[in-house]
């Protein structure tokens, strides 16, 4: 049996509990969403005020050069770079994860001309499948999307995949792919790999160099603390910028965008990558995101994800032992990202009694109570009390009350 | 002659005077560059911190619904249907201008599939040159970009042609192009079109739908004053939307985005042309932008405008009269935009001057000085203050010195 000062003195112990006084975050909640929205860091407020009032309102235009506007992205991109062990000068922030996939998934394919399928899961998250199958639709000819049920994306791998998509922790169940493995087996059969790292960077160490990853994107808004909508970035291994072709051919990817060119000239590298103009605000709240994470801190961020994870899961067990909640996230700790993921037949009401409740997380279809495990803000004794909030909703029947059933426009 | 109280006058006289008071506008500067980057309006400030602090910080992934985010993209999208005479629901706003060219030109293409051109003009700003030619060579085959030199675009519309491509207002000389002559001359010849408005929405007034115009796409950051690198957005025609296509297949355009199923439905008519999660402080800088521009008063600031532009090239004629100004704006009326462009062999030098001077406006290449009128905030007096500015620069030859030759990253 766990008891909450066990937990309590956790915190204590722990070597990372002071990084969450770098967060604002609202009294009388447990946020166990900060793999759908980071948190808001306290430095973000000040730094864009002072983006708005300062470097627009009194710069105006002149902030593109005195305030290094131009310079912002590739800035960002450096630091994101650091956190999923990327090379220099491999990663381009801007545009969502959506158009990141899109411009990798061309890239690739173009890298593999033989080749004509893109190959993914059926569980990978849905706009990864709809963008694969658009760009195959657009491309026309043989191209096409194999998405495979279940983990056999190895097996499927044949002389006409020219491109494994894959995200690398599920969003539903949280299950983490072997990103190395993969990639080898991919390379193997003359295939490329492009990881979708939407729940992975910033949430644990990565290290795309050592790994052979080709192409990678990612999301700004999750781990990363950039705040909605945050631009995404996109990852491309430098053995692959000789013959790096992105189709969407933008100013800013112009090898001189002041130059006004009439034809295209791709800049050197990644910075190809690059599309149109940046929405700078939301840059500038990317940048404060990054800065709340110190890349050395990872390894002990993940053990202390895996902890809690693991805790959870104990305590779930021990408050609500007959509620009919079913494990989604797999037990094996090299087998997990940072979340943990529970079926129930009520999922939904569940979920929303909890958030009215004070402990926020995500309802998934069909039936996925989804908790995201944030070790930078998280106390161990929130999961005592998340888990004891939960027990008392299952108790009390109370998400069974007809409000709680009511659809919401985002779940 | 000119004189300075003659100006003032008019700034008295004028019933948009007061406008200028909803914007943010530093001390001891000129601004003629609201087409670059539109002034801060005073609302934006405070909004943002609000989204921030309170819809970010305090709400988190509960602004989602709470704070209406999921909407927003909407909500803005129809403040700029008003502005450009649009129909109901068929703007989408996010991603940059370039990519939502890059979806318009695809989704063009395919509703014109025995045609191959794209038919643009060589001076056409680069980056819709760049995302043509890109999406060509992406489709491959018979598909290509063809831009002609000059003004004989219409001329130039063929069998092959599936798709003008146009900026509304010249991004250097501020030449204006027949909107609805050129749609009808290419309708007439089968072919559709699409205008970028980057330049004139919010300039003047548009009547898209009475034009019949089959798509556009344009910029927040310039007269809709959304701030640095704001979304841009995306317009087609209603009659087009059974047919309507686009290339990026993002989950934020699925008919129903939290079902997450795995094969992509578009959601009904424009909806489905936007794509991942859009940058929301950008966005709701967007917004604050569009509520400082009354859609009833676009006609007469339109005119005042136009005024300002005859005067401020009538004000260079009177001070500067042998400095080797050419007039590069069209002169008669409805041939220019809301910007008066000056050729001068040292445009680069003498702009650089002017900015320190606090006449803030662009250098465009090869030899143009560009000054944008922006007549929500521009007064009359200040385009003599400006032109007497000028005056003393080119008299006094300071425009010589070395440090106005330094090349800046952003020019």
């Amino acid at each position: 049996m766990l008891a909450r000062d066990a937990l309590a003195a956790l915190d204590t112990a722990d070597p990372f509990v002071s990084l969450r006084d770098a967060f604002v975050l609202p009294d009388g909640v447990i946020y166990l969403d900060g793999n759908s929205l980071g948190p808001l860091p306290r430095a973000t407020a000040g730094r864009i005020a002072a983006v708005v009032e300062q470097e627009w309102g009194q710069g105006l235009i002149r902030s593109w050069n005195d305030a290094g506007w131009i310079d912002l992205a590739s800035r960002v991109a450096a630091k994101i770079a650091v956190l999923i062990g990327a090379e220099p000068d491999t990663v381009a922030v801007g545009d969502s994860t959506s158009v990141n996939t899109f411009k990798a998934l061309a890239a690739a394919l173009a890298l593999r001309p033989g080749r004509h399928t893109i190959l993914s899961q059926q569980d990978n998250f849905p706009t990864d499948l709809y963008v694969a199958d658009g760009l195959a639709r657009l491309l026309g000819g043989e191209h096409r999307l194999h998405a495979v049920p279940g983990d056999g994306i190895a097996e499927a791998i044949d002389p006409q995949t020219a491109v494994v998509l894959l995200t690398h922790v599920n969003y539903r169940t949280g299950a983490l792919h072997d990103l190395e493995a993969i990639t080898n087996a991919a390379h193997a059969r003359g295939a490329l790999v492009i990881w979708d790292l939407a729940h992975s960077a910033g949430a644990m160490p990565l290290d795309l160099a050592g790994s052979n990853a080709d192409f990678a994107v990612g999301c700004g808004y999750k781990f990363l603390n950039g705040g909605p909508g945050a631009p995404g970035f996109l990852y491309a291994a430098p053995r692959h910028h000789g013959g790096l072709s992105f189709p969407l051919t933008g100013w800013l990817g112009h090898a001189a965008p002041f130059a006004f060119e009439a034809l295209y000239r791709p800049a050197p590298g990644i910075a190809r990558a690059v599309v149109g103009t940046p929405p700078i605000l939301s840059l500038a709240a990317l940048d404060c995101g990054l800065d709340t994470i110190a890349p050395g801190a990872l390894p002990g961020l993940r053990a202390k994800s895996l902890r809690q994870s693991e805790l959870l899961v104990e305590l779930v067990a021990q408050f609500c032992p007959s509620a009919g909640f079913v494990l989604a996230t797999p037990a094996e700790r090299s087998r997990r990202g940072s979340q943990v993921s529970l079926h129930h037949e009520h999922a939904y009401e569940i979920m929303q009694a909890l958030i009215e409740h004070g402990v926020i997380g995500d309802f998934r279809v069909p039936d996925i109570l989804r908790f995201g495990i944030t070790p930078m803000t998280l106390r161990y004794a929130d999961l005592w009390d998340a888990a004891t909030i939960l027990a008392r909703i299952m108790d009390s029947g109370v998400w069974r009350e007809a409000k709680y059933a009511v659809r919401r426009t985002v779940t």
